[in-house]
């Protein structure tokens, strides 16, 4: 196990620009408020998903394109150092008109209609992303830069 | 985006009365102990469960009713002010006897079995809800008191 | 209702390791840094997962197997005591190449392919389970010690 002990940050309560892409639109409001480390999650609906799931032969995310209106059940997610820059890492559970479920790894292309979002930043040294060999993914690592 | 930065306040675990209804529940306990802005995550099971599926045309979430025994699966939300009230915002994911899930926005009618939440209150100036004219709903607004 | 008001404790990002039983894991992990009442919740991806669903009849968690691979769309859960050991207490949403959902209580048997986590521990008198007679499951109780 890797583990980092981090010290509390900021909080904040965000609401999600209509039309915006989600994983775009938090990616942006951290590197403006230099969160590199962070505990987030949301609610709300979206117009659009596009969602992953991680094919671990082909080491690639398949897209799964949901299209909207949806609700987005659940968001959780963590913000980390990916090359030098804040990344936001996000997964969802999105339900459409009957309540019917879909859910992965939230993708680009994932369009706000309504986002409230609690965003809980953590400071002293931020887990980093290096590219882990044993899954395929970029995985929070110690010392072992590539 | 409209943000709020807040600051730190109490930190609840609480277990929730069988038979309740969750979002009375969680309201009465926010009035009770002036919780005006938090964020909040649950876990339990449900006797019954309706949930919201919103409908841009027509302003309105549509209900669905879930007949139980549920697990909840997920419950994420967050409290913030709507009409000088601590007001309830919660999105559940709720799975049956074969796993199988349902998701959207919490409603009245929601009868616990079980239920612990974790409530993270914030202080500072709590978010307003006011009506948005571009989606229907009632979101967290600046400045814009109707 | 039954509530504990608790004092922020400390912050970790964990990485869990590829292969684990996720409960186990973080069992031991909370076990190891002495966390007695904690917050936590995780995205990933598992291998296998059990997921339960509580029959009130019988008092027991009927188990559901879900082979992998499949993401860990959601992962909440709560730390307490139970038996003077902490205890991990964990719901989950997983989901497949098609993206549908499976959902329920986390049981033994999941293994993990990636995970990360935040623990948000809490200090104070942490909550302990007991037997609950009107439910059959083991919950948040004071001063009704068995």
């Amino acid at each position: 196990m890797v583990t980092y002990e981090m010290k509390p940050g900021r909080n904040f309560m965000i609401r999600l620009p209509k039309g915006g892409d989600i994983l775009n639109v938090i990616e942006e409001f951290c590197t403006q408020e230099d969160i590199r480390s962070a505990a987030l999650w949301g609610i709300g609906a979206l117009d659009k998903a596009v969602i992953g799931f991680y094919d671990g032969k082909s080491g690639e995310y398949l897209p799964i394109t949901v299209d909207g209106p949806l609700e987005l059940a659940s968001c959780i997610g963590n913000v980390s150092m990916k090359d030098w820059k804040s990344h936001v890492h996000l997964h969802a559970v999105l339900s459409d008109r009957e309540g019917r479920c879909y859910g992965g790894h939230l993708m680009p292309g994932s369009v706000i209609f309504a986002g409230e979002f609690y965003v809980r930043s953590l400071t002293g040294s931020p887990p980093e992303r290096q590219p882990d060999a044993e899954t395929g993914l970029s995985l929070w690592s110690k010392g072992e830069k590539s």
